[in-house]
């Protein structure tokens, strides 16, 4: 199955568009939690438990991992296996590089690790990308608008009256149809995230930036206009609570999320 | 030691401008090595052995040890323990996230592994990049204009007469010293590299591109006017022969590139 029809048939069966970020650091695991790499692994796996049936899909970022070397490494590889084969993976990796690079980090990703989809930089052009949409059955979100407030430095610089970032958008639609490549765009620009749609009405979204950064999710809704899109929440899920109910709040806050969004 | 200090130290002592990029594959290990990863560790430890007084820095390309996993990283983490204190070491990680993650990925890269330095997509602007300028010992190497042949998709981009490449140049600037941000220039584009040099004289740049990918020595080592650079080469090198003889034709190589470009 394509990884698109994957995502779409687990928000159906979950009734969720919600993707759980696993963004794990030591210093705040919950009470009850060793406050160690060896800690985060349980942490995700009492999430994924307590909230896999209320969300679509994960999205594990890999700098929370790499940044405890060869033991975060091993926690991340065991922590995509502990996703249910009905709930869709996001590699949030922002790799990018030359061909034969980018081909040995498609590897990783898709191969080593088993992720649904990634996310690319696709700052250094079509050769950069190609490998990642050499698997035809994943999906490849390019950073396109991001959620941060540095987003406005390079990706909003205008070139004959557009910005960057619908230039990319533009270019990079001709290298795979919308079954394979998607965007990264964030919440916190509801009215771009309109914009976006009306160049790439059919593409698959991956919206960050709801919760702590301050997207709004009425407007994401309302701009994104019921096209594919997965809405990602991070913080405010996993860290719904410091004490041991952390997986119980962790999903009261998919369900609110849920309500919310299927109003 | 400031990063940038220890990198034209090390010049000065190897009397070589040649950083060797250690981007292993398996199937292309020589006799006499198992083709696995474990042999990955073999051959590095053994070009490094016979290289480290010919060359001023090793390169490690991240993507080459993910894709082998947990014991990729390992191999990775254990081939920059190998590294010389008085050779320079790249991570050539291309991370970029927003400020949390960045900040992650950058105690990955100096903290976990103990690199020097590191290279960074800039593309998702100042707070993506300036976690990693927090490491005032580090050096930070921001991808400008990249050696592949998508370097035109969006780096060559025009707004407002300058293509977007010189654009990170110019803004990227302000955001640390010499002493911590440098670019990625590649040597296929010996004219750009000129202009680099005429926007930014005093940064360090990292030249990739010599040789597999097509670029030229004397006409990159003109352009860049003698400002301080490494100039890397991986597979010239490390693939020198396929025979049991490869880490002193390796060294051979390195040999033949110093007195090419100290002429």
């Amino acid at each position: 199955m394509a990884a698109l029809e994957k995502l779409l048939q687990a928000q159906d069966d979950k009734n969720s568009i919600l993707c759980v970020g696993l963004d794990p650091e030591t210093g705040k695991l919950p009470e009850g939690i060793e406050k160690s790499p060896r800690g985060i692994l349980e942490f995700n796996k009492r999430l994924i438990e307590a909230t896999s049936d209320v969300c679509c899909a994960y999205k594990l970022n890999f700098a929370f991992y790499e940044r405890y070397g060869v033991e975060g490494f091993e926690i991340l590889k065991r922590t995509f296996e502990a996703i249910p084969r009905r709930n869709f993976s996001i590699a949030d990796a922002k790799r990018g590089d030359i061909g034969n690079t980018s081909r040995a980090y498609a590897a990783s990703c898709f191969e080593y690790f088993g992720a649904d989809s990634i996310t690319v930089h696709a700052w250094m052009g079509t050769d950069s990308v190609s490998p990642f949409l050499e698997y035809k059955n994943k999906l490849v979100f390019a950073l396109a608008l991001t959620s941060n407030p540095g987003s406005a430095d390079f990706q909003r610089v205008e070139s004959r009256e557009e910005p960057m970032w619908k230039i990319l958008i533009h270019k990079t639609k001709r290298w795979a149809p919308p079954s394979q490549l998607g965007y990264v765009v964030g919440a916190t620009h509801p009215e771009e995230l309109a914009q976006a749609r009306e160049i790439a009405p059919e593409r698959a979204l991956l919206i960050p930036g709801i919760g702590a950064q301050g997207g709004d999710l009425a407007k994401t809704l309302e701009a994104n206009a019921g096209s594919p899109a997965v809405i990602n929440s991070s913080r405010a899920i996993i860290y719904a609570s410091s004490g041991s109910d952390f997986a119980e709040r962790a999903r009261e806050e998919c369900e609110k999320f849920n309500r919310e969004a299927n109003k």
